[in-house]
Formats: C-alpha cells, structure tokens, sequence
C-alpha cells in the first residue's frame, strides 16, 4: 500500500522482537522523518556493533576487547566466579555494586523445548576454568525460572563432586514488595530461606 | 557497563518513539545474534528508505516516484479530493477498498501546542489544486480528536465559501463495538449523524 522503499523498511522492522505492525510504522516514520545525521549515527552504531563485540575468550561476556575489562581486572578476586545465563544478567549484578569476582556467562539456560541442552551452553569451559584456576567459590546466579531451575540442578550435580564451594542467590520477596501481592512459590522460597536475626 | 559499542548501540536505539531501556537492549541483543546478511537487510532498508523517499509533488504521500502512484492514476476520479493529515492515513483508507478518487495528505493537524499553526501544513498547496482543476467534492477525513476536529472547522471555513461540496466521514460507532463500552461522545456523535433506514 506504501512506496515500495517504504514497505520493505517496515517489512525489515517488523522482524525485530517485539515491534508490530504499527510500531514498525511508526519507526518508520520516525526513520524518514529524522535528519540525515542521526540515522547515520543509528546505521552505524548497528555496524560497528556487528563488526566489533565478541565474546570474551575467558568469560563469554560480550566485549570489544579479548579478554574482558572484568577478565583483565586484577582487582577482582579471581578466586569466585559468579555463573550467569546472559550478559545482561551479569549488568544486573554489576549494577548492585555488591560483588567483586569474575563471572562465567552460559549464554542461555538448559531448555530441551528450544533445542538448547547442556552441550550448548559453555558448561565445559567453565569445567575447564575450575580445574585451571584455584577457584574456592562458584555462585550460582541463574533466574529462579523452570529453566533456570534446571540449569542451577544441572550445575549442582556437576560441580558438587568437584569439592568447590558452590552458592546459590537468595531467592525471597523482593525489596519494596508487598507481601499481599507475593506468589506462594516466591512466599515458600522465602520461607524455606529464612534467617535468625541478628 | 556494556563493552562501549553495546552501550552506543542501545544509546542510539533508545532515541527511538516507544523504545525504552529494557526494549533497546533486547534489540541490541536480537541485532548482534542476528546474521550479517539480516543486518545487512536492515540497514539497506533504512538508507533506502531514507535516500528514495520524498514528498508527492501533487497530494504530498509520501512516494519513491513524483507525482505518485494515485496522483497519476488515470482510473481514479479526479474530481473527488479526500483530505488527510498523516500518509497513514491514506493507507487505512485505501485499505477499506472504497474510495476510488484522489488525496491530499496535509502532514498533520492545527496543534497551536506542539507549534503546528496552518501554515505548516499543506493547506494552500490544497487551495491551488482546487483552483485548478474542477474538483467537486472534497472529503474531510481527519480523526476526530481535538486537534483533528480544529483543523477540519478551520478547512470548513476556508473551502466552504469556494463553492466546492464539502463532506466529512462519518462519526459514530465502530463495526463490532459494544454499545455498552462506547464513550458519551461518540454515542452523541452517532446519534446526531442517525440516518433513516431505508
């Protein structure tokens, strides 16, 4: 119904996760109506996206540089290595300014219905840097979700045998929460997780 | 806290209408899984877009040919001009398969507010096309909102004393809309635009 440059700028929008019909019309418009500048700036900052980041040789986190500025940090104790399925859980976590080990990113979570199994996440690598490095601790840092679940057992069965300490993230009511609004699951966690109090 | 390509990445996508934080770094993420040739797709269609695009010279869509592909088609009635403010718009009309005359798009509504004053949209270039050729109706079919309606008093105003028909789609209720749930509004709209069944 639109020009035909226009109709293929929204048939490729479309394919984006999460934009629809509409939203991909209305980026459209927006693209066309934007100055020459700043879509080049967008265009761009797309390619050298593209041609730039890789995964960190060490880690799996993604980087433009190899090893990671987390990796290459030297003032991180290397002895904890903090196990994440994505990087940007592992932006979350640096977001709560808590924690100062180095990280192992699975790139995913064990999902047989997604075709994902353990092979392909990097579970032997991260084997390979425990039986490397003098690691003490592995916590474990995967979203309480059915997958996560499994892949948090999956990791306890594996790495449990090898004698390090393996931790897990609390599970609870969220700060702020109301405890109303709480789902029994997340209620019988916190439970189940309960602390003398000091 | 991304590696620095990431975040101007997600910098740059959040610039978009209806892309937020967590929107812009799923879309950053789909964009460095997503294969070179993909990508490749995406940006040619941006630039495409972007560099093909331009105003009709006659009704002012938005066409990769001048005039456009209904300004020079002979098949459609002349004589009939039917006003919108945005090409899409235009397409929703063409899309209900009716109307078989002309447009012009006026590229927005009168919003004193956002700085959109007559004088920004194409209202004179209108009057020329009037004045030329021998138009006999002209079809108002701007939304109905505050802003809509302003601009087709003030069209009314202006083309009434041409001589011209003037027309405007009609208000009421939506096909498949429950009564129930129709605002006092549009139910006052439907009641005063009632019709004598035949």
């Amino acid at each position: 119904m639109y020009a035909e440059s226009l109709n293929k700028l929204i048939e490729e929008l479309k394919k984006l996760p999460g934009i629809g019909p509409k939203s991909a019309q209305r980026l459209a418009f927006f693209i066309l109506g934007s100055s020459r500048k700043n879509i080049e700036d967008l265009v761009a900052s797309i390619i050298a996206a593209k041609d730039r980041l890789k995964y960190c040789s060490v880690c799996f986190n993604i980087t433009d540089v190899d090893p990671c500025k987390t990796c290459s940090d030297l003032s991180r104790d290397e002895k904890t290595i903090c196990v994440v399925a994505e990087p940007k859980d592992l932006v979350a976590i640096e977001r709560s300014g808590v924690y100062n080990g180095k990280y192992h990113v699975l790139g995913g979570v064990i999902s047989p219905l997604d075709g994902v199994e353990p092979d392909s996440l990097r579970i032997k690598e991260l084997l390979a840097r425990l039986s490397k490095n003098s690691v003490t601790e592995v916590v474990l840092a995967v979203s309480p979700t059915t997958e996560g679940e499994a892949t948090s057992i999956y990791l306890t069965r594996l790495l449990k045998p090898l004698g390090v300490k393996l931790t897990r993230i609390a599970y609870g009511l969220p700060i702020g929460a109301d405890m109303d609004y709480a789902d029994p699951a997340t209620l019988s966690k916190a439970l189940e997780g309960r602390r003398e109090v000091s």
